[in-house]
């Protein structure tokens, strides 16, 4: 495969956004976000087997959709990095790709019948439904990791058309159309799970009123809003005053 | 519309203001804070569309009742602006208002039959009763936002004669006699929730002793207080020692 | 009176303490501590009307037991320094009072039925019990302050001999025999709250294993711990590396 | 005893420990970690009576397995080292040890019919089971601490073949075959109480779907993720931008 070289500010905005999704509690020394390369749409980018908040633009690997290094070959990766290319196989609409065990996620996916919802219009996306993808139907008893394309393939599956899929005993994957709007939605994600899981406590018998699928909707809409969060999020990696 | 400049003094607040309730957690890329005009009653100062955080005074628009802009023209501002100028008009009373999606806040508008109630001496102020807007009820299905003037009156309307009015799967507005009070009012509204929420947990069926509408009143005189809580906010953003 | 200087070293500790309280978040901009004066034991030293952070040597008052300044005259004081004054009146044995309105401690006084006991052997001291003053007994429909020597006294008489008092719809207040202990009480009282709300939402049917009385004034014993906290608290304000 | 100096790099190894526990927040100016002597195998290194933030490279103590310092004589030391001397003599494979009063580990000791279990493939090593020390078996009314060798034996026979026990009414041990195993295993067993807490919270009648022992077995094996998470707290202590 002849490669093409990304966009440098592509890669530039990649390493941000590992900082970004760092300080915002999304990841710990574990997760990755992934970019769809600019240029060959059958190749995505990501960093080598490091935690986000380390990453620099030396350390971004270029990956063919199987998720085979075509860069910095013999380097140790993400042993998860089937659960990035396998989505960009199955959803073309899909550009960058998260996947993380942030905190306020791991009981939604695992707690009997819990089922994550949009309590505002920062999460209006969360609408659409949010399936909890179980790895003993898939792959029986394992180590709950994604460490083969088979699995990678189901959890697609699993995920199907929506932005948002829990795993169970094991965190979450968001995807977007940009890095901007899936680091968006994986922190309004997690904000999400900690405003619902008050509002299950506080409501009568439990009862909470979400979002409906219409309010979803027109709510995840604009734009704009991911812009500026995003410039707040760069700002504070920046050390700006 | 002649315009007389605002005293240099109150943007200089005004800015402090922004950059304390994003410090204090009570608004993070979104949300805003307003003054009215202290020559011209009938117009209003607030940021153009920025992060809280990052607003200067170079940034400060002035609006008026309609939230048209007087200034900074053609540049992208707030949506919901209609909240400010809509209240400005409604209560002439009202110097200063904060809109917020402050994470303590969210489920008590959002969970049936909650009621947001005064803990302690520091929140009194939320003994007059604190109202829920409903935006379905005024403005059907909607994307939540208050963007237009007639969705504003309406929230006005439901705020009537209080000091604060949570909003149903969006945030809450409150509005003070200045922006010191308004600030005070929104981190301590904030934290009543938090307070508020734990106590539940702990009563006895989740019983608990609130304050009295006369001891909310009376707590409520103080503004030496707040001037005390100010000069600690602003010593954290100024950073001494 | 003719009034002797406290030692230096006792007002830089009395600093110091303002300071770790605020760090520790017992205070925020309210709240306040105070230490037997060393040479007048019919004295006390507190800070004016400042925000314990912001705290210096030159803001140290000199108090009579009746709460009246001897230094510092016509300046704002504290409007609730007679809980300083009256339970040093009250109780000899104490050398040095906080009161604060720390985040854990203020459900744990005004949800109904709570009853605040001792989690581990850093609370120990809890052990004693830990009663809650109700000032509408004392003192009708107020603002919930201690502005008056007739509230301290009824505070200081529902203290009784315990090293803490809850106040209902307003916060606490401790007291030690050193500012290092009463602080290190602050700080454990405080710690104790957060682990007892969780355990009681973990136990079948609510149920604890508190220590029990003899366990507590065992584990209450133990100065050296004392020390140990407060030179890492000094070391975090000092800002060693 | 002949004495053979351990390897600088385990005292460094050692150092960093202690401020990687202080900042993840295992312990705060209490608990401590210890490793076996890398040439001694019936010694042990650990810090003199400090907050373990505080500890430097000649702090650190060589003990005997009674618990008997070896170097440093005379100086305050750790009243519960027997914790440490008493698990190495029963577990010959344990290389590292913490002893901590984390948060999150107090109410999952102390309510009544908790039970600490593994949410997810970080903290997979609870699958074997987290028994809990009830110190009145082995002492009847103490002080809490394990302060002779003959509680840290009981304590050593309830951790038994384990690599956690919580302490009723006090705390939490972790063992490991490596101080970063150790330290792993610190962070994710406060991390998955955490997690569990919320999940009995949002569960149908409180169930969870835990690991399975297999999966928990299965998840437990990778040293590679020790190692990344390593690098990252090893980051932010050493304060690389």
């Amino acid at each position: 495969m002849t490669q093409a070289s990304p966009d440098p500010a592509l890669i530039e905005e990649l390493v941000l956004a590992n900082k970004i999704l760092f300080r915002q509690n999304v990841v710990d020394a574990f997760g990755h976000i992934s970019v769809r390369h600019d240029k060959m749409a059958n190749t995505y980018l990501m960093a080598r087997h490091l935690p986000p908040g380390m990453v620099t633009a030396a350390d971004i690997v270029t990956f063919d959709l199987d998720s085979n290094a075509l860069s910095h070959q013999g380097m140790p990766y993400y042993s998860e990095r089937f659960i990035h290319g396998e989505i960009y196989k199955a959803r073309p609409d899909v550009i960058s790709v998260v996947h993380c065990h942030a905190r306020p996620l791991i009981p939604f996916g695992t707690a009997k019948g819990a089922r994550l919802r949009p309590m505002y219009h920062m999460s209006g996306f969360l609408a659409e439904g949010v399936p909890v993808f179980e790895i003993r139907e898939a792959g029986g008893m394992t180590d709950m990791l994604i460490r083969t394309p088979e699995l990678g393939k189901a959890l697609a599956a699993c995920l199907c058309d929506k932005p948002v899929v829990l795993m169970r005993g094991h965190g979450a994957t968001m995807v977007g159309k940009s890095i901007r709007q899936v680091v968006f939605r994986a922190v309004y994600t997690a904000e999400n799970a900690v405003l619902q899981m008050d509002a299950h406590r506080l409501g009568e018998n439990g009862e909470v009123e979400f979002l409906t699928a219409e309010e979803g909707r027109k709510a995840d809409g604009w734009g704009r809003s991911v812009d500026r969060a995003w410039s707040l999020w760069k700002d504070q990696i920046m050390g700006a005053p």
